[in-house]
């Protein structure tokens, strides 16, 4: 598991306590958290650990609570790689997801895929070189869940359409001079679903809807203009399929990550989880009502942004996840608005030179180009107010 | 096709006359109207045709439109065993379906099932005959076409329950008082499906969700404790399957019996209908809202009698079917109220000396005791005041 102290991380291992004769950890690797991550390792007697951190004081630390641990992104690699393992759960947020997922592809693990970016910026990539190791790329994360269990025992050639279901986040109801003037705070408080901060953000602009868009696209080979989107404000129905008969279907349940989470690890089999304490189950009359909404992407235009950086293709995904990250960094510091982030990602859009194909390094340089140009652009502006 | 004049029949054809080059109908069966009848046969240049109706005349007025007709139930058996079709649409009303059904599974004819009476009181023989013979049951019927597409690529065996969908029909918000008096006119005004009167008057009392929830546990082989039925009063979604790990999964339309026709018509495959004119599709924001609902049995009588008789197994699901069917031809001539429906069914339950795994002679003579006892149950109550 590459990234087993963050959100997604910890569910997984809530789904491998459940079923401790169907799962069995090799390895965790984790940045930051060491404290959690030698805590894990010892829960799950867990033979090999890794620690991604770039600080050496954050490595001594791990050092210090697991001997053996692993360091630096060769430890990631070697995680990723482990002859043991027949499943690699990609959870590590931002960049440093995509090489090890190509490594461990290479070897030919089965790849449970929880981080976005890896699919955002190098879905050519990972897509390609899963054909060629004949591998699988389960998805956990819910929507593409939901869009993987509609397409069981389908033909991907009689898709109409992919409806990719959004809660529409805190400001769905919010007009355009709210959004302009919410705080973090506000910003972060998701009404369905707990993550950590930075899809948080992400839901509350729509970017994540944007970049889940994306990530459908190449994990179902379907063109952008096959992909929809609806606001579904009870994030009950996760996602749906229609065919060219007219016929939908859709996957629903009470908002977890770890229903995905297990659907990606059982696969193709479904473990049955009552008893487990795992899932508070879905009850019809209780759900009572379902709401379906169009999102106005005027009052969102992350999504737009995310929607026209995946048509033109190339480095300009990569550009789109790199200005967000930093955008969102610093929404969070408390150093622009909430609207700033599409403003600063459309500029870096507009100013970026893309590379078309690009391999490895390319994705990386038009990541930290953005990365770097939106924190110029944030000084040019805003630089002397701080 | 058996039953081509009736409401499902006429939509046969609309989804033949759209895809002329995939489907060729070789004979056509119809009781009474035989002028539709030899209006399709034209249009559609069949060349074998049956009139199975009791009455002479009917019988005389087929000859002389369709000079070669095949008549009576030797004519349907004919039709139904015919060595030029591979698919056998079974569309008649009521009992007369069971034999033919049963010869065309003999001679391994895949079947498109619509008539519900076939399954709800030969079940154990249809099912039994299919998997000896090796073929297919493809449901005609909106919830069981849902549920079979929501059970496509997935295990029986991981099914946790079946949630059928029920529209409520019209008396879903109705007081029991108010149910007692409602006219035929009311009774026939269904709020989400155009049908024939029988399955109407079925609709509004809930009888036809319990005939359904009989029909699935047939098909699908599923015991009556994983199967449930939830009120969707838009019809939108015709059914659901939630699986052990708590995934659901559903299917969706505007109501159309269309689809199901296609579906089952075109399995494995599923037929662009882009362009045809033949469904209207769903746009989700348009939808806007769907609600849920417990049923209730309190009010709805009909559906409780029907889960208790399924339960009982035996010939008690045939004096269901024969007890509702003369209850309701009784209702529609205006001699009985609506709620006395589930009055006489209740009665001749409770008089009935049940026969276990009845063949076909011991489900026709429960259904025509049943039958029989009916009406004389009718002429001891009310005889005097008619």
């Amino acid at each position: 598991m590459l990234g087993s102290t963050g959100s997604i991380g910890r569910q997984v291992l809530d789904v491998v306590r459940c079923f401790p004769e169907h799962f069995r950890v090799q390895a965790l690797a984790a940045r930051q958290n060491v404290t959690l991550l030698a805590e894990q390792a010892r829960e799950f007697q867990v033979p090999v650990t890794a620690c991604f951190a770039e600080s050496p004081e954050v490595a001594e630390g791990a050092r210090e609570l697991l001997p053996g641990v692993l360091l630096g992104e060769q430890g990631l690699l070697e995680v990723a790689t482990l002859a043991e393992a027949d499943v690699v759960v990609a959870a590590t947020s931002g960049l440093v997801g995509l090489n090890p997922t190509l490594a461990a592809i290479r070897t030919g693990k089965t790849i449970a895929l929880a981080n976005k970016e890896t699919l955002v910026m190098g879905g050519h990539l990972v897509m390609e070189e899963a054909r060629r190791a004949g591998v699988s790329i389960l998805p956990i994360d819910s929507e593409h869940s939901a869009l993987w269990q509609c397409l069981r025992g389908e033909q991907t050639c009689e898709v109409r359409r992919l409806i990719i279901t959004a809660s529409g986040g805190p400001f769905r109801r919010a007009t355009l001079e709210e959004i302009r003037s919410v705080t973090v705070e506000q910003a972060l408080a998701h009404p369905t679903w707990r993550m950590g901060p930075k899809i948080t953000i992400d839901s509350a602009t729509l970017m994540n809807k944007g970049l889940e868009v994306i990530e459908a696209h190449w994990l179902f080979d379907m063109p952008y203009d096959k992909i929809e989107v609806v606001v579904q404000p009870e994030s009950i129905i996760h996602s749906m399929v229609e065919y060219r008969d007219g016929s939908i279907k859709m996957q629903a349940s009470l908002p977890t990550m770890h229903l995905p989470i297990l659907n990606a690890l059982s696969y193709p089999a479904r473990l049955d989880t009552s008893g487990t304490g795992l899932l508070r189950e879905l009850c019809w009359p209780e759900v009572a009502r379902l709401n379906f909404e169009a999102l106005d992407s005027a009052r969102f235009p992350c999504f737009r942004l995310a929607r026209e950086a995946a048509q033109r293709g190339g480095t300009y995904p990569c550009v789109l996840v790199g200005a967000d990250e930093e955008a969102v960094a610093l929404f969070l510091a408390g150093k622009i608005g909430l609207t700033d982030i599409a403003m600063f990602i459309e500029t870096l859009l507009e100013q970026h030179r893309p590379v078309a194909n690009p391999d490895v390094p390319a994705i990386l340089d038009a990541c930290a180009w953005a990365r770097r140009h939106t924190q110029m652009l944030y000084e040019q502006r805003y630089g002397r107010n701080v």
